[in-house]
């Protein structure tokens, strides 16, 4: 796979990304860990009998959460990945796996 | 909220969501607990600094699983449920909730 | 295809969409006619060489509004057909086909 | 609004948009057109009072070919005002319409 080489030669360029202050990493994984416990809560629920509109409304949370989560992570990436690859020349490739991602989350 | 009492009044019909067979209930959350594993692979991934691409992958694939999930409940609420509710006239409210749900998950 | 024998069984229970007031009716076509000219709009936008944004703001715009349209008539459709259906003991197709047109929407 | 003096100088960098042959905006165009005739077609429809389903079907076509639209349209700002914006040190402006506009589809 070309990826590999994509990323070997964005390992110079994507210093933002790296740089990303470690509470803004930090930031993310609460997130995440919060989404897990709201995960597990589901699991209760449906465990539980709960009303499943209930537990649907609550399913919904956790999907806005987690396409947020997303969101931040490809800002972060197009700040830093893409543009590092844009400025080194290497944006055919960048732009094409960005554009494979975005739709990846349109489905 | 009107909610609770449409809530009893479900209670009586909404048995086949209670006689949903347990090894359908153990599916769905089987498949959170998978989800609850790749939320938590997720935070690893983060934590590893490993490429916002791959990264994204997984959020988008967890995305999915969850909307499966998801939809598979709504499913089961429509012919459990709504069903009763309309069955034995309560179909305005029944609807209603429905739509909600559903207007919840095209954002 | 049982969906035919499905319609005509539904046209006799599906009176409440029959009388949708015409001026509901009325009402959903005109938003199609807005969206048919904003459609037309965005071939303008592209033919002008308008900035992209601009012309992709538009575009999400459209969708929206196409999105409303669907959501009005898949509430008409669970009011009318699919209740009429659940009542006259048709549900199980009824819902079959309720929940295929949801998830090709989630798409 | 500062989108005007970014268009401005976009205007220099965006030319791989401008260059963007002829027969890919006809193409776009093209696709418009067809859009806006399926949208005719679904005001018939409702007009004639054709099984709900079948219009929602329709409908979601539509949605479908114009989120390919805009998909499109996204690359093509990628791959040319983006682009251009970020290799001209533009980058943190151009970047903000990029999230926005991603965020906006993903409604």
């Amino acid at each position: 796979m070309k990826d590999d080489q994509l990323n070997i030669e964005l390992n110079i360029e994507k210093k933002p990304v790296n740089q990303r202050a470690a509470d803004e990493k930090m930031n993310l994984i609460n997130r995440l860990k919060r989404i897990e416990g709201q995960v597990r809560g589901i699991q209760k629920m449906i465990e539980d009998d709960r009303y499943c509109v209930d537990t649907l409304v609550q399913l919904s949370a956790v999907n806005a959460a987690l396409r947020k989560v997303a969101f931040s992570l490809l800002e972060d990436h197009t700040r830093g990945c893409v543009t590092g690859a844009i400025k080194s020349g290497h944006e055919d490739e960048a732009i094409k796996e960005l554009m494979k991602v975005i739709q990846q989350f349109s489905k």
